[in-house]
């Protein structure tokens, strides 16, 4: 399969880079921000459209990218809000929603959200709204999505490589290795379901 | 109690008037973007700010308003679907991180979702997203509000009085009257309970 994995530079990126490297019927292709083989601006519609036209036709897309705006609700406005939502929501249906013209038929996509849909933390109002809106995305486009296309979103908990930056905001929350977490891709990618949360390490 | 009602002069707005004004111990302000006694835009900082200025400190805020984006994911653009994020999601979230700083001690926000967050339906992917992201959100703010401040998500079936203009999009879905909807609202305002989505009719 042609690949495509948008934030392969990342801890998560890296590790789907690993785990898909080792099925060698595939090939590769690492898109980042600033990195990798391609770059693209997520929040850009042209930068995606120069994106696929460098690639052609995929057999699947990948997205391991996206902020969100974290900060205590009592201060938090519409516009760190908004931050969001224009970066790791938009952004990841931007990509999805150009890709369903490039994805060659029985092609998938793979989004990606985290623990913070399902489990509240503080500062993270933000956070879980993406996620969970990313969930109701993948939910519905799955319905939608011709030609045999599939989409589902992965949804780790704490990185074990994130540990030492966000413990802190996860108090008692155990962590996945990233490894782990490549997985999940790898069955999205590989495997014959469709509008599913891929919840990993919780 | 004091309780701003904004949205008030929609189907489920009037309900929901019309179910509070039973309870005399109520002082509503009806609030819409054209009509009611007060007038607000929920996607500009300023008239939310300058809504409040009016309202002085209140007891409960309830939001039924908003529109999301409908239409095929085939021809779905990045601008289309941020048009519910812009005013259905972020126009009721602005209006909550607003009202947090206007609402007595015990205080409560209520806001609208729909049953597309939970049940796609063709031509739905914005609507499903804009709604589970509500439902994100809201999971999110009531472990953070301080004081007592509550907050909750109503989410109707399709409602009786919209069968005539929306059926064909709900094929085999039971409706239900504004009246029952109106009730949730009132359960959200009256009651205890935080961080939960009402649904009604479903």
């Amino acid at each position: 399969m042609k690949i495509v994995i948008v934030g392969a530079s990342g801890t998560v990126g890296r590790a789907v880079v690993a785990e898909l490297e080792k099925q060698t019927q595939h090939e590769l292709i690492r898109v980042g921000r600033h990195h990798g083989d391609l770059q693209v601006d997520l929040t850009d519609d042209a930068s995606v459209d120069a994106l696929f036209a460098r690639t052609g036709n995929i057999d699947a897309i990948i997205a391991t990218t996206g902020n969100v705006f974290f900060g205590p609700l009592s201060e938090m406005t519409a516009e760190n809000f908004n931050q969001g939502l224009q970066d790791k929501l938009l952004g990841q249906v931007r990509l999805a929603l150009k890709a369903q013209h490039v994805l060659n038929d029985g092609g998938s996509i793979t989004l990606t959200s985290g623990i913070i849909a399902d489990v509240p933390i503080a500062q993270g109002g933000n956070a879980t709204a993406v996620n969970t809106a990313l969930a109701g995305f993948v939910k519905a486009a799955a319905c939608e999505l011709p030609r045999g296309i599939r989409i589902n979103l992965v949804s780790p908990t704490l990185l074990t490589e994130a540990e030492e930056a966000y413990a802190p905001f996860f108090p008692g929350f155990e962590s996945v290795p990233a490894a782990r977490v490549a997985l999940a891709y790898r069955r999205s990618v590989e495997g014959v379901q469709s509008g599913q949360v891929f919840k990993v390490g919780y």
